[in-house]
């Protein structure tokens, strides 16, 4: 049975989240919704067949079973707590809200209510990361050391979050994915340099329970686009560059082998490099198997992988970060899930 | 006149600065020394003519001028200061010292001594570096908002000193150089993955006077060889990649303009990318280059770019961001010279 | 006043020729065409409004103004004959006809017809191969010596046609293009690796009236898929690389001055290399402009640049390399258009 | 016993092996001969204790067993012969003379007088060359389809030989190497962009026994330096970039698999690309191995890996390149071995 779906918000992740569901066989549109009239002429020169509205309540009103918020991060809340209330499954975009206290209302919403919510954190739905995360279980890596990510564009500024808030989703759902586990305390300090009040380039630090640190750079000022995720451990290296098309993931094999030192001025420590391994990376889009794990999840009545929870974790890292970066660099210590 | 040098310690940098004081018509090797018998067969081997003696003492008593100080970091003040105090000029690898107090004694005794100090920071010879030095000097860049650098490898774990005080004195003086400032405060979180109480991993921040914020993250634990440095100014963007045979240096070209916003919701922000330059650098050897420098300052008398009390600012970073690494990353504010 | 258009063929181009029709403002698709059903319902999935045929006759008979003929090359001269003798402005994909016979029909209907014929050499559309244009017209690389293409990949083989039909129109419309002469002779050396009789690998060589020699490498067999075209010329040499995201042109600058010998021994070369730039290139989708320019030649009654004349020459070397790849690499001589 | 060995001609090239000589434990240096003061001045200013002469005959008459002449092609033969003939083993560089008369007159020399004669082609010594050479006799690549070469630079004319002598021997030493066979037939098509006279670009195609294509592409004229050899094979592909310090040899790994067409329309090929693995490459100096290799050569009384024979084989293949150059391509056959 295909599941009817509606879509609020048709701006640049709003159009290529349209175009997933045209094309998945599981479900059908029934309703496209932006405020602006200029979107959804923009709907009507593709897909002359949607029938398109402007406002919330059309949506909730509609038939739609699946609501996919597609807007921007401070309506949110509002949208996709009105939509659980009205019935709807809700797919949120990352970040969830813009609060931890915001992500805690609509994760009891959305239990309350009895339905699906999803937060479209893509990359934990990404073949890359996929592999990265089974990689990681399987034990290739060794023992992890430390995690190094890059995440930097010319980007555009957000009037009223910082570079945090904008990017930082992508790493932080990455990490937690990878790792299986949240930070015990995160710090993060940075500037803004061109507008006041918002800094557009940060560099985070957090360090997990196993030992495990971080380390995220964020910026909006860079004219050169790098996505990059690098993930020491004992036994291999692996790089994740998103910005490759070929070669996303590469695995070093090295070794340092070391003995204890039985008597003073014996220590030893050996090294080698190895071989380098480029794993063949599945190539279907994210973000058309997130959308197929989000109609599944329906379908199944099961919690979708990136529930409430996960995304409420997010918001939380995010928003100690954010907090720290304006205290100047102050260490804020996270609770444990 | 060729200036009579003599080296103490003949390890892995004590051969290239032989090789190089060999290929200089400007000087002659009139001493080598090491403690070892198997270094001092090394060079043997290769230059069968050179005078080769094992103890400091023979040393300080040889017409030598001028004395290479190529040995652990522990002991570059003991030998510097005994070299100094014999009436020799002195070249001391990098970092000058293991403390700010050595430091501050070493150049001391070189204004006592009147003779010329110098520390090995090779990267302020480095074509690259100085071409980069003249670029941000010419404003190409713009104003600087930001720098991040990253120098990680698969290194060898020294016995008795962090991480930070074997790479960062590159990326600290690259730093110092080109901005021409010092830091106001540095801060540095890290690990000690391999070697308890040894960290082999550390992100380092500092801020400098002119608002710009510097990133390093430098790690024992990459069997890829990173050296990069970005610089990201208001113009332009600048990367130096130091592993690189060819296009070492690339200029991005790009621009962020901006209104003030008259009215709320006015503000806008136009971005553009460009053009990517990448000049063309001198491929002298930068150890040449330095070797060189050192020659004329003692020929000419002048102070060397290099010197004590550029030594000590480094030094002076490096013992602020080795305490913050082993106080959970508190931010230590440091003196301007 | 939006022009009536219809697609014959949807196979993995003409999909994307289907999508830029599509968002064209100055079209109307008033039909598609497929034999296959199956390929029918991947249009009908995507966009339901569309009216969807299965025979060219009813193509024929509708009130398209253009039709764009996108199906296997064989059949190319029979649908564009009979579109362009039923009065429709016609657009052929690559390469034009099977032969050169079949591409002299082609041209001698559309000026019989008074129809405009365009054949989609989509890279003379491509803003990167424009840009190179306008760098060689202006005298930027200096006198152009030789020219050097790759086209390789782990490619579908063709059951009638070796991979010179296949890969080499792409590289032979962008030299005559940006070199604006063709060949005075073509040779190819080759073999047929998977399939007895179709040869899935050619080296070919041509020279130029200008003195220019083009060597083009071709394959099916290769997992890396590279397009690489490098434009040696005596002030600069110029890198395409279309499977860059950045980076897509590298103009290397460098010289090679030379003086006549006076007396014998005493000839003197001095080379130098330089900066190496890298212009931003306008990242329009070629196929969009393509079509847009097709479109505007309907408008305007002119002749598009790309026309069947062009698409002769294409053909007409395409034919000499193919038959100098089947007689064991014989040097083939071309007419001058 | 450490073999006695002198060195005519102290160019580029001599520079490096003299460098190699002195640090190789097994034989001694005990004359180094050049014609030119200034570069015997050069050798006297970094090793002082070296004997120096400037006639051959001072070589002749000296106690040297081995001679390493490095001298311009056009005196190979002479200065070669005049060694074994005085009774010592000979290295030559590359190519091993200056044509095939010369090489076949040197082989005979070396057969009557019971000496060594070692060509130098280095590349078959490069650790990189030699683990290609397994790979391939492991059957790894599956069967061999063709290899593409490239090999470019902005290079020394030559006043009298063309790019063909001065790059193809690398090449054609490889592909002999690791393909174990040499060509059945070899045409090259040329351009003399600078030099009346002297082709500094060339494109050479030869065919293999066992029915490989090679290609080689050689420049004088490229600002780049490009040194690729790319080897097509039925199970994988293997690049390996020489200009590379990681990843020297990467190993693409895919499938072509194909069913015999049962009847028409039934011919199906499957294609798949699959993971990439760059093998760790032994750093070791090639040239020292190489060395090593002819003085271990010496002392066991066995003949070298690149003999006579070997050297004369790829000047049978340089003779017949070049001159195929120079008639328009003509296929030119050759003697199998």
């Amino acid at each position: 049975m295909r599941i009817k779906t509606a879509l609020v918000g048709y701006g640049y992740w709003g159009t290529n989240i349209l175009r997933n569901l045209i094309e998945n066989p599981g479900c059908d549109v029934v309703a496209v919704c932006d405020s602006s009239e200029k979107q959804l002429a923009r709907v009507r020169a593709r897909y002359p067949h949607l029938p398109l509205v402007r406002d919330l309540e059309s949506v909730l009103r509609s038939d739609a079973e699946a609501v996919f918020v597609v807007t921007p991060i401070s309506t949110h809340h509002e949208i996709a707590r009105a939509a659980l209330a009205a019935g709807k499954h809700v797919f949120v975009e990352k970040p969830m809200t813009a609060s931890v206290a915001e992500a805690e209302s609509l994760v009891a919403e959305a239990e309350r209510s009895r339905r699906r919510l999803m937060v479209g954190h893509t990359f934990e739905y990404n073949p890359a990361v996929t592999r990265i995360r089974e990689i990681i279980a399987a034990g290739t890596l060794g023992r992890i050391f430390y995690i190094s990510c890059k995440r930097v564009n010319l980007g555009i500024h957000q009037r009223d979050a910082s570079v945090i808030w904008d990017l930082a989703p992508h790493d932080f759902s990455i990490l937690f994915h990878v790792l299986q586990e949240t930070p015990l305390w995160v710090s993060a300090s940075g500037r803004a340099c061109i507008q006041k009040g918002i800094p557009d380039v940060a560099f985070v630090c957090m360090e997990f329970p196993s030992g495990v640190m971080a380390h995220v750079e964020l910026s909006w000022l860079s004219p050169s686009k790098l996505r990059n995720t690098t993930i020491v451990g004992s036994q291999q290296m692996l790089v994740y560059d998103d910005t490759q098309n070929v070669e996303k993931v590469k695995i070093f094999n090295h070794g340092v082998s070391y003995k204890d030192p039985e008597t003073f001025g014996e220590f030893q420590l050996s090294y080698r490099t190895g071989d380098i391994l480029s794993p063949k990376i599945d190539n279907r889009e994210p973000l058309g198997l997130e959308i197929e794990h989000f109609l599944e999840s329906i379908r199944s009545g099961t919690a979708p992988r990136t529930d409430g929870r996960n995304g409420l974790q997010v918001v939380r890292v995010l928003e100690a970060a954010d907090a720290s970066l304006r205290s100047q660099g102050r260490m804020m210590p996270l609770p444990q899930a």
